[in-house]
């Protein structure tokens, strides 16, 4: 069987969101680990992929670009592989802005509040902590929008499971132990429907 | 004349990205003004259109909706307006995933670090300067990309002006006095090419 698509990632929530896409998708795709702890994303051949040196990245290899055309960015290529596919997101003007709404929502407002609060109360030599709580705290906070969006609807774009929900899903799954959801029965509860999908638990263990 | 579109905003980059599409679009619209600073987006009758409490919002008044259909969420709402207008984003599968890897690049890991950086520098009680200036620091490194693409294509996802350069326009404009450019001098051709359009000027006064 040729693979017509590689996966640069690592097993963080951004890296998640797009193996998880895939299995949901049934695409065959090669799996490229880029250990972020040993910094392979500062090596040259990575570089060469993705000049800004973070995963995901894919190539896809298409009649077009027998060499491989490379996306970088989660959200781009959530977008890219479901319109490639047709599924998880509308063709529907309407329900596809509400597809892009939660996603944008959930990218700029809350996964890059996490990673910042992330990077400042971890990873830089002098954390900040307490500037990294207040931005854990802001993008936490956003979950009350969510809620109350669940409560009206199962998924976040309404009735059907989309490129929104998965990207959320990889968030939430990498914070949901430290954050308390007692008044949020309906994001549990879209939570626990999520996490049971076949292809999520594929690909949450990607890279493996 | 019937005014088919409403724009809640306020004169801050993320507003700007929506009212310069607006204006590259030769669309009518209404603005309604949500003042920040005097608290409005915290108001009941703001937080029916967006229960998140942020600009920008639109409200589009189609046959469809005839009472109006609300987007939230500038990276929404530009893919949804050049999608409706079929400009400033190409149907082609490869234009487009570079015009929204350049959109989300600009929208997840510049325009949200440059806000929290505002954010803790800035707006809350004590202030958190040096995680204010590590967040703003890592965004603005990232420009060294668009300078290494500006050198290569005249915007960022190739040869057409498209809405990520709107998005990415807006953001560098509200920091670019702050930001030494001499080392990216095709950044400064870029921006200052799209500066001189006429409905980037008028977009960047809205709301007056």
């Amino acid at each position: 069987m040729i693979i017509m698509l590689d996966l640069y990632t690592y097993k963080t929530f951004n890296g998640q969101q797009v193996s998880i896409l895939l299995e949901e998708l049934s695409l065959d795709y090669q799996v490229k680990k880029i250990d972020l702890m040993k910094g392979e994303q500062r090596k040259d051949s990575f570089l060469k992929i993705n000049p800004s040196g973070r995963i995901p990245a894919i190539v896809d290899y298409t009649d077009e670009v027998p060499n491989g055309f490379v996306i970088t960015q989660a959200m781009a290529i959530l977008i890219y592989l479901a319109e490639k596919q047709g599924q998880f997101l509308s063709k529907d003007a309407m329900l596809r802005a509400r597809t892009l709404e939660w996603l944008t929502f959930q990218a700029t407002d809350i996964s890059t509040n996490i990673f910042n609060a992330f990077l400042l109360g971890t990873l830089i030599k002098e954390p900040e902590k307490k500037a990294a709580q207040i931005l854990k705290q802001r993008a936490i906070s956003f979950y009350q929008v969510f809620e109350k969006q669940l409560t009206k609807t199962p998924y976040l774009a309404g009735d059907n499971y989309s490129i929104a929900d998965i990207s959320s899903f990889a968030v939430i799954n990498s914070i949901i132990k430290q954050m308390p959801t007692a008044d949020l029965p309906n994001l549990q509860r879209w939570f626990d429907t999520i996490k049971n999908r076949a292809a999520v638990i594929r690909g949450l263990n990607v890279p493996n």
